[in-house]
């Protein structure tokens, strides 16, 4: 078993801001985050494919059409927008970095294809935070 | 004569969007840069100053004072904000990255010390895009 | 489940020395890490915590308090300091890299909330090397 | 148990090319990586080695050694080489990282002494591009 | 006036080899950097270029069309090639970083419109070693 | 003219502590770096030389060579040492980024050969502090 995986890059607007809450309360737990004006990130985005690699080519998956299928299923959606008003699969969440990471993941297992596994996202908010998940 | 050089991080939301054009024309030039809901960055800030090192500290400045006078008299205005609407240095000006280093430059020379001299603000957008001023 | 990592720094003096040895001994084993007068380190501290996202806030722990806890409780005792003389932790072990992820390892499940679950410490001693313990 | 990762940098040519294709065939599986001419990278290789401190020296394993093991063992048969043409042990595979990250996985093993476990082969292409093998 | 650096990658292979010497004389000279079947790089590149910010974009210079630029009139012919083999801008000259970086801006410079002034090229051919000319 | 640029890697132990002060003057104004048991630091150290490319190499300068000057002529004496204590052209100087770097471009300015010119000492203390010397 081989674990590949594919590095890109987007960025976007956001807030944490919980409507159940009141403002103070939001201030209170979310901090700077919670700005009314929103604030932004460049995330980086690493997405792990596993599988055997094919004797005829030596991939577990072809690099080029992952990241293909990466910018024009996901990044398509979020890159360069705001998360919590433009995102379909993020209405209704809490916009952490968590949340997202799990969108992501539902988003991308719809489009790849039968013969490779997914296996972690893995999602940078800023060169000092990140967070995995593993379906 | 040394360069002293102090990095730190923040991250905001802005679009590039001028008012006098209207929607298409602001999309024909800015793309999705030009998002109606805003789009943000983690944007990293290398702050140069220059000097002789005082012979009894071997510093041209101290560094961790030049960090916090750029987060208390910069960072404090700009990080998780909304670059075009939070941001008093901002107004009337296009939010690009030029623009921003030269109000980062001009904001930073008032809080700075005589004893030392502003060299070169240097600001990354995202990892493959930076800009340069020198005043 | 969400892993969630937050990465702190650090900057300390050690040396590698084995008390029960002579210096012969200690040098040959050693090499340059055993130097009489220290030498010393920037370290990069990622701390990794497992859960399940809270929906009230989309988080599995605040990123932020996570940072103050491992500042407070663990970066206070280290940072800046002598590994092998000013660090209770450590005293009576080698002061090896695999051994201070140990150390902080358990240093930090004393001050973590029950809710959040320690997964991994990785350290980083040299951009070409770092350990990761698991528990 | 700790695991002790050490990084290690090497470059070498290669064309990912299937003899049993056309030019034509291994032009649209391939693109311009099939250049008949060759390209090459910087890999960026980390081996990862498992096991517990020994309190003598506080080193699941003398990392120096382990670096020398790498270099000797495997960096000198594929840094600045041809990796397909140059490399006894990739002879008759696929050029790919996927491959190229078993065959260090296999060449390294031969030569760790026995009371150290390899763990992992990760290994860089690109800055956006890795892949990892466990065995 | 602003510095403006977009950053973009690309990987070739290449030997050093001078064809007016022996295969020992360039060996003794180049050592690994002649091996005759190749080896190759990921190489980075920084292209500043310098202007006044126009104040109705807030830009020196569009920078996705740096980039499209960069790809189309420069990283097109050297991307996945043999320099040495490949490359029209670098027959009869040494394949050094030093040359390739002056071949890259004269490249260049014949494809950037008048209103931009280019100021430097910086290109990394591995993570410890890059050259800059600025014309 | 072609610059070019070599980066080397190193860690020591130092302190900042002036001997003229008494203790408490020294935290006053040097903090947790004025620690009595001293601290330490990786050092990124980049030495850029300038000149015309030869014809016949493609070369400024061997950087190969240049990689074996500054290891053995600066890092020899540096390199895991306790910067106050082991280090002869730092003896009397305040152990600071900006007295290392001139210390350095002392040093290896009597050992390069007059073909080439030292153009640059930049020194990285930590992830986010550096400062650059040009004589």
């Amino acid at each position: 078993m081989i674990y590949l995986t594919r590095i890109e890059h987007f960025n976007a607007a956001h807030k944490l801001f919980n409507p159940d809450w009141d403002f103070q309360k939001n201030e209170e737990v979310f901090g700077k985050c919670a700005n009314d004006n929103w604030h932004g990130h460049n995330y980086e985005l690493y997405v792990t494919v596993k599988g055997e690699p094919n004797p005829d080519t030596g991939f577990v998956f072809d690099v080029k059409k992952l990241g293909e299928i990466i910018r024009d299923q996901v990044l398509e959606k979020i890159d360069h927008r705001n998360l919590n008003v433009d995102v379909d699969f993020m209405k209704g969440l809490m916009c952490s970095t968590e949340n997202l990471a799990i969108g992501i993941w539902n988003e991308l297992k719809k489009y790849l294809p039968q013969e490779v596994v997914l296996h972690c996202i893995k999602l940078y908010e800023t060169p000092k935070i990140y967070v995995e998940y593993f379906g």
